[in-house]
């Protein structure tokens, strides 16, 4: 069942998919054509000559089908909290008589402190109200502007019913923001079919787009001329090389552009792209869901009563493409596995995650793994003072 | 008089250096290296091993000795648009009971923009004034929050005395924002010794760091920790590590970053910056004014009567690293000559310019153009149907 290995063969037998994509095959010679002949050769004439000035929407469309959105409804641009920023403030501004940015208490810091930026510099007229998972639908009232939820939480890998979210947000009068961070390329998303509003998402995860990618932007079709952005820069102008002083926004989703794009960082995330095209999300998300649920089992089997317990969900249909565990020495463990080829995260207060990348990551590396965590508790290697103290970097 | 020959060898023999610089020699190989070794093999290690973490302040430190700024006072990150909301917002919460932000009419329109986004956002309680350049001392009163100039101007290449204005505006209780884009590598800047408050400036222009090269932000040492910006992202978190909810801003100009930066963009600039300290702005900035000097002289004696009127000053000390002139046939003789390798800019509504590169323009280079322009205008090679419509990307 392993798909193509597109990706090159990590150095470790376990990359860290879900904080940085492994590196496409096709990416080293993609980013030396642009470097060498688009910039190095035709210089500014790449703008025109190698379409740079619309790389952020013909790659955007690319991304599109991956999270079923429609065409010119997606740009890849800027970074995820940039984006939200756009996205919080565009909502708001449909909302004016609504008072609340209503989240959940799990989801990832960024997006917290961008709306709590954006509340304070809008002078504290807004509130953010943060509850926890299950108490969401019950917390959507008529004061709330937006629901703003990361898809696939970030610790725990649980994924929320988007459609379900939407229609009752919806109903009550609210919009909702996604953040596709942990979904776009792991889990199938239909961003059309469930009415959605607003998304952002991540290229450096299940994208393999590289280390700092671009991130993306949808905006459903039906607020594009009703919405406006402030991070109002020169490429969401309607006629950039006018250089008029007045701002006259782009048509279409073009507004929510701002400033030139990095296109080197924009062509290795194309060549991830392209990969999950091909591979196909459902049978992507099909193999992801069978690591997911072999890695619960072998840790059941082989490490009962060295005090792992799931920080994700056991049902693979709500658990994103990652597992995790809960230990109370789980730093220094993920660093003793660090330390052996199996590259996941710590995440505080004490969770170990797994990201199950399925377009490299093989059955076999599940069990290597496990068995590797295993000899890790039975020998203690974990125990070492090196890997007691939390670096502020990881 | 030509410098080390350190970027390769445009195709064209004339590269548009203020708009997008030529390919350092030493780029392709250092992106060959973050692509396929720091990435390819080192994955998430890389933001540890690698020192990716601290790229952007580490990239500033490098850009701050171009810029007579202090270590620490400089990070190289998002965009010149992104930096500068960042900086009005910073300066406007610095200078409560002051409404209006200053600049000129002959500002970069995305400069433009981004204030007049930002006030829009903030409920329009402030005003944006646009007035003369000449007429921008006089127009600092004691209502002025902040004054927003770019140093050298994008069409003229008039540069402002910035300590002179610097010093006016601060007298008169304001805050200074300099933009460095066609200042950093081209000519000298001390905003030490200007006593400046705030800067952005340009990757892409004269530091050679490629097609949307990541920009940087300049905050004087004494405003580090009484000002905030609103975009607050995890990056610029005291401990982004830790997952707070809450946001507590990093110490020093590092909440000023936002989020993930691109590492593949962040490495050619690097490049870029090194060539630039290497050559030394003094000696840069001596070979850039004999070349514009040049120019000029060549421009009254070969074409003389055709048309042309400087757009640039003719002293030297007052003109960036570069030379305009109005046509009013401006754009169609642009596009001739970019037909011909000769690759400026046209800027509405009748300027043609030339970025003065003088890392790889060379004498001969202008004695070349300038012939070229004069076969162009005497054989009206310019005057065909497909020069005269002006294309919406240039």
């Amino acid at each position: 069942m392993l798909l193509t290995p597109h990706c090159r063969s990590p150095a470790s037998p376990w990359p860290d998919g879900n904080s940085l994509g492994a590196l496409p095959r096709s990416a080293p010679a993609r980013v030396q054509e642009v470097v060498e002949r688009e910039w190095g050769e035709h210089l500014i004439g790449g703008w025109r000559k190698d379409g740079w000035m619309t790389y952020p929407e013909r790659l955007g469309n690319k991304i599109a089908k991956l999270i079923g959105a429609g065409a010119g409804e997606v740009i890849a641009v800027d970074t995820i909290s940039i984006n939200l920023f756009k996205l919080i403030a565009a909502a708001l501004a449909l909302k004016p008589t609504r008072r609340t940015v209503l989240t959940d208490t799990g989801n990832f810091p960024t997006d917290v402190y961008m709306a709590d930026g954006l509340i304070q510099l809008l002078g504290c007229r807004h509130r953010l109200r943060l509850v926890e998972e299950d108490e969401i639908e019950a917390a959507i009232d008529d004061d709330t502007a937006v629901v703003m939820l990361t898809h696939v939480n970030y610790r725990s890998g649980r994924v929320y019913d988007m459609a379900e979210i939407t229609r009752i947000a919806q109903m009550k009068g609210a919009l909702v923001i996604w953040d596709l961070a942990h979904s776009a390329g792991a889990v199938p998303v239909d961003l059309t079919r469930a009415g959605a509003d607003f998304a952002v998402g991540c290229g450096y995860k299940y994208l393999n787009g590289g280390p700092g990618s671009p991130a993306f932007v949808y905006v459903a079709l039906r607020h594009h001329d009703r919405t406006s952005q402030p991070l109002t820069g020169w490429l969401g102008h309607a006629d950039p090389f006018a250089f008029d002083l007045a701002y006259r926004p782009a048509a279409g989703i073009l507004h929510y552009k701002c400033s030139t794009p990095s296109i080197l960082a924009m062509a290795p995330l194309e060549c991830g792209v392209d990969i999950m095209l091909e591979a196909g999300i459902k049978r992507l998300r099909a193999k992801s869901m069978v690591l997911g649920d072999l890695f619960i089992q072998l840790m059941d089997a082989r490490l009962d009563g060295q005090g792992f317990r799931p920080a994700c969900p056991r049902r693979a249909e709500a658990r994103g493409s990652q597992v995790s565990f809960h230990h109370q020495d789980g730093y220094a463990i993920m660093q003793a596995l660090i330390e052996r080829g199996v590259v996941g995260d710590f995440r505080a207060p004490d969770i170990l995650r797994f990201g199950l990348t399925p377009a490299y990551v093989r059955h076999v590396d599940i069990w290597d793994a496990v068995e590797i965590l295993k000899e890790i508790m039975d020998s203690r290697a974990y125990d070492r003072a090196e890997f007691k103290e939390r670096a502020s970097v990881t």
